[in-house]
This record gives C-alpha cells, structure tokens and sequence, in this order.
C-alpha cells in the first residue's frame, strides 16, 4: 500500500463514521472531541511500530516509552487541551525480558507523571515478532475549548512554537510535548487553528488549509532551523529538511494579526517564531528570500527547488 | 518472557500505577472505571496480533475486524456497562491491499453498528511486517453501577452464560458479545462480581476469587459443553477444554442464593447455567460427577485428572 493509498484509505475510513451523542469532533483532527457529562473530553490514539518509528538496536527501551507518550500528548496539545487518563497496549518480542518491558514502561510512567496523566488500563502481550505499541490518551479541553485545525482565517497570522527539521537526529524520541505551551497561548489569544507537527511543516500546514478552506504563505526566512536541520549534509537544504521533515512535534498555529502583534510585542513567555501568513487565494506558497514565490508541496519531500 | 513473567510484569505495572482524579476501577479488571463529569465510564483496551489472535492464511479480514472490536465489547459487558465510542489503531502488512484494509474497518464498523459504538479516532499505519489491530472502547456504567471481580461472597452461586470450550474452532472469531445479556441481568439481580472468559473458566474463575478473597467448587456435570468441545478428539476431555481453553467471551458471574433461584426459575430471557457455588475456603475445587473433589489449578492445561 502507497502513502496515497494509505490517505484514501483514511478518508475512506472517515466517511463510514456515523454521527455518535455528542460527538463534535470526529475522525480528521489531532483528536476526536466529545462531549460527556457536561465535559468536552479530548481522545487521540497513536501506535508505534519497530522500525519504523524507533529502531531498537539504536534507541533505549525507556525512550521508546517516552516516545509513545509523547506523541499522544503532543495531540492533545493541538486542541490545547489537558491530559487525563491513558491506557497501553503493547507487543512485547518474546526474546526481550522482563527488564525492558520494565524499561518501556518506566518511559511512558515518567513522561505520564510529568503531566499529571493516570495509566488506567492496558493489555500487554508476548509475541515472536517486533515490538508494537498503542498508547490511548484522554484529555479535557479547557473553558476556551478545543482548538481545530478547521478554523484559520485569511489575514491570521502562522506561527510555530520551535525551530523545525532533521528531528530523525535525536529530537522525535526525547522532545518535551508542548502541552503547557498551548495552554499558556490558549489563554493569553484567541487560537484559530492548531496542529502539531508530526508529518512536517508542509504536509500539516496543508491540513489545516486543507480543513480551514483557505490557503497560506510561509517566508523562508522566517521558519526556524535546529541545529540538526543546520548540519545535515545530504541533497537536501536546512529550509528543505524543515519543510519536510516529519516529527518535530512543535505546534503550527493560527491567530489574528492583533494577537500575532500580541505574542510578538513580548507578553507571551513562550517561544513563538511567526513563519507566513494565511490567504484567501487557495494551496500553500513559499517566499523564498529573495522575494520570488513559489508553489508548496503538500509533501515537503517532493518539491522542487 | 514466559507467561509467568507476564503475568509478574503486569502485577508490577499495577503496582506501579498512581492514583488519579476520579479513579474508582483502575488496572484489574476487566475495563477501568473512571468518574468523569458525573458519568461512570468504563474504559478498556485489547490489541490483537497476527499469528497469536488469529491465522491470516485462515480468516477473512473482516473476521478479524469483528474480533478486535468483539473482545472489547465483551470486556464493558463484563462490567455490565453500555459501549458509546471506539479508538482503533491499525498496523497494516504493506503487502495487503486497500481493500484488505477496507475489509478489516468493515469487519469492525458493522459490530460497532450493531452495538450502537462510534468510531470516533484512529492512527491507520503500514509496515513491511504482521497485522496488529488495537481497539480502545469506552462505555459508562448503568445506574445500579459498574460489576467489578471483586464483590463475590461466599454461598454465592456462579453462573455462566453459555456452553463452553472448543472456541479454537470458530467462536474464538464469530461470537457475540454479551452486551445485551449483561444489561438484562444487571436489571433483574443484583450481580457481585463479573469476567468475561478469555482466558479460560478456571483462569478467568481464579480472577474472580483472587479480587474476592473466597474460593469456589465447580460442579463438573453442571458445566455446558460446545459442540466444539464434544467432538475435539485428542488427549483432553470434553471438561478439560471447558474448564482450560480461553475465548469462550460468555461471561462468568456470581449472585446471592436468592437471586440464583429467580434466575433460574425463568424470569431470565437470558440463558444461563448454574456451574458452581462461591465458598470462604480459599482456591479452586472442582466436584467430579462421582462426588470426588479434586483442586482446580488456575490454568486447565495443568490440571492432571
């Protein structure tokens, strides 16, 4: 199955829902957002498989552990939610013991205990193969409630909340979700559309273009490089490897030019690095330095410059 | 990792969880409850692995959907809870097509239908590698609250709700939750304490007498017996696969002698067998036809008669 494939198979997927009590939103953002007993609850899952999302002859078990944690609560961050409760799942390779179940476990309970979530239930299971696991984290949105991808407008501003690219280098295994960020920003603006960067700049600013019904300008110059993204020597640019790399997990953000004025005039103790601008002229574009604008590729490995 | 280090790694786990805001059920049983907004709700995970759950070579994919979505179902009903929405998360083989994929969603989507549970998120992944499917299901208690393992008391009768043994041969894919059974017994007795046979009666009794602190006697003749189990030919009786072999999902309950009677003196639509009674005597005894009463060893496949 393609990575093409693989998306007509997720919308596909999200046409068969059916429209559930209070469900108000379903499949399609960073979480489902339903309302249960007066409280707007957050639900997200995420499963991380061997070789694909970590290699265990390179990482530690107690990383793996953080990571499958982190990217859970990277998506309740997106809706600029609280974290709750969680549940496990895991397919432990039969020819590991029991120090490195011990070890996985250890990561999600340190990073879970950092921002005050429960692990309420799980599954583990043994099996002759990789390692696999399911994390299920539920959140509360705030009085503000969630924020979707849904609802940038022409003239907000773009910001992230940290320097992008070459994450592969370290970053998608040890970085801090950035839950208490969104909630500080939640409360001090109007956020009008959030994600988190998982798939790369590009591909998850689409989303929110792609949801919000507008397009959008990035400046080059504007985007923040990591060090990592600054000193990859491949084929490929820093502000290529920014665009493009997946699992930054920093948040993609829309407000109003008076909020963007707002965080940027200091009140704002969080990092906020202010990237582009969205449009009501259709698809994302990109001011290169010099001035010139160019198409965006949805997926940043593909474009052409 | 054998089995008794499972077991010791999720003992540890256990051990491990904190204690969280409105936690009444937590890792245990056979879904957490958690108290959120006035609500009870019940949450539960199982993840299902190719090669271990199911043969791919031997089941359609829908067949497959159905059981991921099915042991979960049966976990709520174990609480005697109502299901509401579903997380799934998907590892696909790369090998299988999209509309292996689609199979395997319908599999899942048409219980979910049935059972009036949306599927409200999901993380759809592909791999050059085996299909994993975890299902996250969450549910809320009925007003006469959640049935935890832990309430059996001694001279209290223990029920089943359908023959078992022999699942191997097709159950284990195709059975029913016991949702509606659960509700309608809930409603009529006062039911103490409540599993789902997944791991087999004498297991899956030894949860209910660990929670409890009783014992019980199993009453050899009384135990209903599949099809399945009747006609396995090989070196296990007929009773050894009913008291040892796993995903059987009938549920396994106890009830006062009262309450026994009047289930029995059909005022239950729901079909139920009376296989043994609930004792201060610590362990489990299981009375042969002849009288002879013999220890019950917590797996079947140990047990030497």
């Amino acid at each position: 199955m393609s990575d093409r494939h693989e998306l007509a198979l997720i919308d596909w997927i999200r046409q068969q829902a059916k429209p559930a009590v209070g469900l108000q939103v379903g499949i399609g953002d960073d979480a489902a957002v339903w309302q249960v007993g007066g409280k707007s609850l957050l639900l997200t899952t995420d499963m991380l498989m061997e070789d694909v999302d970590f290699l265990l002859s390179e990482v530690s078990a107690a990383s793996i552990g953080h990571k499958a944690m982190a990217v859970n609560l990277s998506d309740i961050a997106a809706m600029a939610g609280r974290p709750l409760v969680a549940l496990v799942a895991v397919a432990l390779p039969k020819n590991r013991g029991i120090e490195f179940a011990r070890e996985l476990h250890q990561g999600m309970q340190t990073l879970a205990d950092q921002f005050e979530v429960a692990i309420i239930g799980g599954d583990t299971n043994t099996w002759s193969n990789s390692l696999v696991v399911t994390v299920t984290l539920i959140g509360e949105a705030t009085d503000r409630g969630p924020v979707q991808r849904s609802g940038a407008k022409p003239g907000d501003w773009l910001f992230v909340t940290g320097p992008l690219g070459g994450s592969i280098r370290g970053k998608h295994l040890s970085f801090t979700p950035r839950i208490h960020e969104a909630l500080e920003l939640h409360k001090l603006v109007d956020l009008h559309a959030m994600i988190d960067i998982s798939d790369g700049l590009s591909a998850d600013l689409h989303h929110i273009l792609d949801e919000s019904g507008v397009g959008a300008t990035l400046f080059a110059e504007s985007i923040p490089l990591t060090d990592a993204a600054q000193q990859i020597t491949d084929d490929r640019s820093p502000l290529e490897h920014s665009l493009s790399d997946g699992e930054d997990f920093e948040l993609l953000f829309t407000v109003s030019t008076a909020d963007g004025r707002k965080l940027l005039a200091g009140e704002c103790a969080v990092p906020v690095f202010h990237i582009g601008e969205v449009e009501a002229v259709p698809n994302g574009r990109l001011r290169m330095p010099n001035g010139t604008i160019i198409p965006l590729k949805r997926s940043g490995w593909e474009h052409s410059f």
